[in-house]
């Protein structure tokens, strides 16, 4: 990961569930040769699998001792509070690990490597610390030139956010790939960046150009590809998040959305969870207006449409989460799966028919 | 302005026209008294006036030395160029100002605080880099606080860049204020906070708290207004800039819209101008569809209406603007006029009833 093969000690440090270890549970899933421990003091002794459903026997662990115990060479800071600070909590274990000579990844929005004592200290050691959110260089404004490739745009969007966009779009590259096509996912957020060791996260761009980064990386990642796969990120009717979720669809100019959405969520979900503010949040609208809506978004700069669901089926039993997608189906007229639980092939399909269909209409 | 009372050169280097010089004109427009010089040795010789159809005899002149004769003593980097770095050929002004002693004031999206050569000249002359877009500290993340304060918010909102959200957003200020409101402008943009020496650049804040930063400064400026005006940024169907756009309108929550359009203006105008980009530019929106776009997606959020058109009838005849006024309105069925030639008073009367109806619903 990111320029070497790693042993990662996982940092979740009091928030090594589901729901709050979004980076965690990405990289258990999809770099899971690659993780020796995951550090959350509150619940060592257990293992990932209990944690969170990934992850087989990875250990949890109480700190950075214990996590070197079991061979881990480099530290993921794999948690994502809302702002992007460091949890206090979790500077002394960031210090630790530098002092042990260990690589430092973070995704929060603060950088590490900006930190006076941990800077020190990376040099003294030799070590790096790769801040993936750290924007690129450079001032692009968008100006739809992603609508020009010739590889077909997929877009994941969203209902909230931690929905699963993110795996949506590497499931479907997968089965996609699985199809004998060439496949590109594009990473736009932090985890993604750390799963495919490359791309921009989004949400720390100056807004200014933020759809310029994207249809930068769109025009690049389509030089070899059949099918361009972006991640996603928030959601159109987000309160914090929307103006990301808009630059990134006139930036991606993808002519296929796919929608996500988590089984019975019926609200946005609160930033930090607040109670005060659960109470007020906005409640999310029947998919088939979330449908509709991305759709007119997307046609202010370049038409789309949106042709399946990812239907987020976790913590429901096996037969509420067919039935769940059975009437999302009927709900929204279109091909449903939960590309986690029941694989992405009705996607792909889907996905490759759109994908006949531009090149009937081109050829 | 910035701190005390400046008698600014303003550099506009190659593009003191009134396209290419928002930042200029909107600080004659609105700070005439502090403007000693304008910059550009293409047109030295002329007078602002001339130039750009305001500023008076303020003399335009062809670098630092003769700004200096005119009694310059601060330089206000007046050009905005996409990208947002500084022009080659404006680099040796801006280190003369700063070998005078003078305070450098800047808009770029590049700090020129950040560069080694301005900042070492900076300290060794003991003067100021002022650059506005440097985000604020803090990362917030909007939640609808804006919506639950007590005073009406008003937004601008564009057809496009460049058409007059800021100047209809002052005018509509200056105009309520007139009828005895307590109006509070909040600047979004360069040109704004120079004009009132305070705000946010939301262009250059990092995405994910675009929409957060608009909610503090409103739910601030609400304190003590009875009327908050917000100027507003891009336009949603702009491919580079829609983002920004979204961002603002839900971290504002207006409950009021001002939609602001050029009369003629049927493009997107190409960022740069670049004629290969000029043909593939997106069409505007007829002002109907925009005023539909603009209440659906702020209603993704919070509900609002648009309630008034600002048409910009630069260029036009004075029958012809008359006419333009008079079409749009029956095209729209809204209130319209152009705030700077004919008066803001038909877009403050729309406001101030619809701050009646506020009160009589709450009442």
């Amino acid at each position: 990961m990111l320029g070497r093969s790693r042993r990662l000690a996982v940092l979740a440090e009091g928030r090594f569930t589901r729901l709050d270890a979004k980076t965690a549970v990405g990289v258990l899933r999809y770099r899971p040769n690659e993780v020796a421990a995951v550090i959350d003091s509150t619940r060592a002794g257990g293992t990932a699998e209990a944690c969170v459903g990934i992850g087989g026997g990875v250990p949890v662990v109480a700190g950075i001792e214990a996590a070197a115990a079991c061979g881990a060479d480099s530290l993921l800071v794999g948690v994502a509070p809302q702002g992007g600070e460091l949890p206090h909590e979790c500077r002394p274990m960031v210090r630790d690990a530098l002092l042990r000579g260990w690589d430092v990844l973070s995704g929060l929005h603060v950088f590490l490597g900006d930190d006076p004592e941990f800077a020190a200290l990376a040099r003294e050691r030799a070590v790096t610390i790769h801040d993936v959110r750290r924007p690129p260089p450079g001032r692009p404004v968008a100006a739809r030139r992603a609508a020009g490739v010739d590889a077909l745009v997929v877009l994941t969007v969203g209902s909230d956010c931690n929905v699963g966009k993110m795996t949506t779009a590497l499931e479907l590259a997968r089965a996609l790939g699985g199809r004998g096509l060439r496949a590109a996912f594009v990473a736009t957020g932090q985890t993604g960046i750390f799963i495919a060791d490359r791309g921009v996260a989004v949400d720390a761009i100056p807004s200014d150009f933020v759809a310029g980064a994207i249809e930068q990386l769109v025009v690049e990642a389509a030089r070899d590809a059949d099918i361009v796969i972006v991640e996603g990120q928030g959601a159109l009717h987000h309160p914090g998040y929307s103006g990301v979720t808009l630059g990134l669809l006139h930036g991606a100019c993808p002519a296929a959305m796919i929608l996500c959405h988590q089984a019975g969520r019926e609200q946005v979900r609160p930033p930090g969870g607040r109670a005060a503010e659960a109470l007020s949040a906005p409640v999310i609208p029947p998919l088939r207006d979330l449908v509709r809506a991305y759709e007119e978004a997307a046609a202010w700069v370049h038409p789309s449409r949106v042709v399946g669901v990812a239907l987020n089926t976790l913590g429901l039993g096996e037969r509420s989460a067919r039935q769940a997608v059975e009437r999302t189906a009927l709900d929204t007229g279109l091909p449903v799966a939960d590309p986690v639980r029941f694989g992405a092939e009705a996607l792909a399909g889907a996905i490759e028919a759109c994908r006949g269909r531009d090149r009937a209409t081109l050829g």
